[in-house]
């Protein structure tokens, strides 16, 4: 079983004019483009404000997917963690996850805020965020914590 | 792009001795047994106290795949909504995606609270929860708040 290939096709795409680190800011907007033959498979959807997207980091490669551990965000100054222990996209199966504010639905198009993926991304599937995804507090470990702050001081000393 | 196909390969798989509608229940425990060969991809894992399981609901057919529209818990009494506004497992790309409490970590095995997966369901990837991840006060559809609303007078009259 555990040698099984499993086969997927997107179920939709990413459009954004977001390039680069731009991705990463969490103000921008971005749309998924639903297949439209899909588009009835939304229906409903506008009625949850957060969603959760799940994409397929198609640049990563064959060679980036057999790395195990990794420095978060390459800074070697941070401890070297396991791949499972990082949200990296250098991972055996390259999926991307990220919770989104739903701001429209137009047809067979989702417009959302604070979605990091580039355009073009292969979108795998599209859920609605409730309640129970809610963890009250977290633990996480000093290095993420310490990446936090240092994101939050960086915004205070911006003009 | 949009027809390319994407192809994984299971990380691991859930060892779990829940049965039926027991997999539900959020505070079994159950296993995640890693392949051996990706146990180091789990260093430091155990320094969060949740984490996403993305797993792949292997029981679901082709025909099922094809579903566009389903009344939540198949309760024809709730209105009649897309698969992506709604946590079926009858899904185009039928990935299952679950918020567990991390109890414990052996090697390449991590024991876990809460997650709803059969025994032998193959896991697509593992990742930490973070902050990031808690939307303060999410909206929900009112069937959403029905359905959570008759769970928790069940409990209430449960001896």
């Amino acid at each position: 079983m555990i040698s099984q290939l499993i086969v997927m096709k997107p179920v939709g795409y990413v459009r954004t004019q977001a390039l680069g680190d731009e991705v990463k800011d969490r103000n921008r907007t971005s749309e998924i483009i639903v297949q439209p033959e899909m588009a009835a498979a939304l229906n409903g959807i506008c009625e949850f404000s957060h969603l959760y997207v799940i994409f397929w980091l198609h640049e990563i490669s064959e060679e980036e997917r057999l790395t195990k551990k990794v420095h978060p965000r390459g800074r070697s100054d941070l401890p070297l963690v396991g791949v499972f222990a990082v949200r990296t996209n250098q991972r055996p199966n390259p999926i991307g996850l990220t919770v989104v504010e739903l701001l429209k639905v137009e047809g067979n198009v989702l417009m959302v805020r604070g979605l990091d993926a580039f355009d073009g991304t292969p979108v795998l599937d599209i859920k609605p965020y409730d309640p129970w995804d809610i963890v009250k507090e977290p633990k996480v470990p000093h290095w993420w914590r310490k990446l936090e702050e240092e994101k939050n001081q960086k915004k205070q000393t911006e003009p």
